[in-house]
């Protein structure tokens, strides 16, 4: 078995402790680990490190090199971002190239888990399911009518046990289909973590992205030579950017199945999912979350990271978000935290570049 | 004629702009001049300069020579703060030792004065009915039930024009008080501003305050001499902190008027109070004042100060106050930003004198 974290993303979604060369998983937003680290640490149980692979950006390498000096986990680098199907794709194939033939864990290297026991007990028993040749899913029982994440809708019956096939995947819903969602116990959480073998997941590709297959079979070749990386870098090249479920998932007609579990999981995508995440054991007597040199005098329900240097001192605040860092500060509506998008683009349209 | 600046006060009501060592006259939170620069501006068409008197702390001295390097203005340096009562009596004795017989304009460094000609107008109107020996306010005409300042009640026939006999000092009121002052027309806020001979002033003070009156007397032979920073010193050190309007004010029997002035004066007492300031002629659309590297979206109605090098980003604040310095920051709600003491209070509590 194998277990590969993607860890390639970008994102500005935690700035300003997030930079386009620092992406959230290479932060130690959560604990005092970057997020890669901890969630290595998560599955490190279940398989020798080397069977381990990190997927990671050209640019993020060197940073992952060190990070992983102690564990000889596998890293390979992507040229430029291209979603999930591509990294997918390029880590089955170097796997089979390993001669691994089992089933292989997909993970995203920058989600939390509350729960590590369960959610490991639900890895093991995908891999079991998926080494029949399937493509199984852990599915988040959801706990809130949630718009930002995709579902996957279960049969009613089970395969065996708590493991059902999936009837599809849907895409970010309203709030009211949320609620019925919510309602019918019948729809799970689409965490990206995906089980199935190589073998599996390489004759998806052929089937669904034939290009970038044939793309994949020729790069086979160049593993462990000295052409590898340019090899990679024209299959990238020539790949437009797509999601694993958009890609793949909702074309297959292979048995999918889902297993859910309540592992406590978040993919922590905003300031105020991380509020939410770090409450849980963070959390003072009026719901305020303060990391660093901060004096909290009247407030409530506030998020303070103060990250550079600085004093901070908080005064009355209600719902309030400050992320304070060496070169930039934000202050924000917590509630509003998702929207820091707005800033980006702002900065970006203004050239800005050496904060963002 | 002389004008007698007052800018030994100390204070932290603008922290972290604001510190113990460098109080709000000194700073430039209004205009890009530290306030004790603007305040002598404002009425330095009235005398020459070797007619300005500067009293301000000891620890400002070397600061206030620089700031005044171009003006023929005198200093004096208090030893220690004792509130204004010992201030304006030690501002008369020099004048007199100087030979000056003329009123005195004694004036607070660290207000704001929106329309300085109606301001000076004032001043000279006062000085003229102050040379008849009594003492003379600048009222100014209240705009709304404020319950932080101190009031004068005049009497109901004017002395001449718009000059009145005041009927009383009052400290500040309740609102519902205050909402009875405004509607009545009979009552100004008390801005601290007086006119009076240096011989009225020094009657004064030996009738109210004799134990300090004699030691004036003492300093007063040793003015320009080697022994005076010593004399000044036991001077203070046996005088306790009052103000003049409770020391002298509230007691006198000479005649006292008051002259309405509608000169947009604010005592800038809060940051709130300077956003107000501020306001009139800097806000933008959604009434919001910015200084520095900021960046607003979705902001309303809030003041956001980065006095450092660092960018600021703002995303859908309401009411809220941001002040980033180099080492410390505060984020508080606008309309508690008086309750900043509070902060001051817990910092000196945990010893935290670095950022005082």
């Amino acid at each position: 078995m194998y277990i590969v974290i993607m860890a390639g993303g970008s994102g500005t979604r935690f700035w300003p402790a997030s930079r386009e060369s620092l992406p959230k998983q290479f932060l130690n937003i959560i604990g005092d680990k970057p997020m890669v680290l901890e969630t290595f640490e998560r599955i490190q149980s279940l398989v020798p490190d080397d069977r381990i692979l990190l997927v990671v950006g050209e640019r993020h390498r060197a940073e992952t090199g060190r990070l992983f000096k102690n564990h000889a986990v596998r890293i390979l680098a992507e040229p430029k971002g291209r979603n999930t199907a591509p990294c997918i794709g390029l880590a089955a194939k170097y796997i089979e190239h390993l001669g691994g033939c089992e089933p292989i864990i997909i993970l995203p290297a920058d989600h939390y888990i509350a729960r590590p026991e369960i959610f490991r007990t639900g890895l093991l028993q995908a891999a079991q399911i998926a080494s029949g040749g399937g493509i199984v899913t852990l599915g988040i029982v959801p706990t809130r009518p949630e718009t930002g994440y995709g579902y996957i809708e279960r049969a009613e019956k089970p395969e065996e046990g708590s493991v059902y096939p999936v009837k599809r995947f849907v895409e970010k819903p309203s709030l009211e289909t949320a609620g019925d969602y919510l309602q019918s116990g019948n729809y799970y959480w689409n965490a990206g973590i995906f089980v199935a073998t190589p073998q599996a997941l390489l004759a998806e590709f052929a089937s669904h992205m034939p290009a970038f297959s044939q793309g994949l079979e020729q790069l086979g070749a160049t593993f462990d030579k000295a052409e590898f990386p340019n090899a990679l870098q024209t299959l990238y090249d020539d790949t437009e950017g797509i999601s694993f479920d958009y890609a793949i998932m909702e074309k297959t007609s292979r048995p999918v199945y889902v297993i859910p579990s309540e592992c406590g999981w978040s993919d922590v995508g905003s300031w105020r999912s991380l509020y939410e995440v770090r409450m849980e054991r963070d959390q003072d007597d009026f719901g305020n979350v303060a990391d660093g040199d901060t004096l909290l005098v009247d407030c409530r329900d506030s998020f303070l990271v103060s990250r550079g240097k600085r004093f901070l001192a908080a005064l009355g605040l209600r719902n309030i978000l400050v992320v304070d860092t060496e070169d930039a500060l934000l202050v924000a509506d917590l509630t509003k935290s998702q929207e820091v998008k707005k800033i980006i683009d702002r900065l970006k349209k203004s050239n800005s570049m050496d904060i963002l």
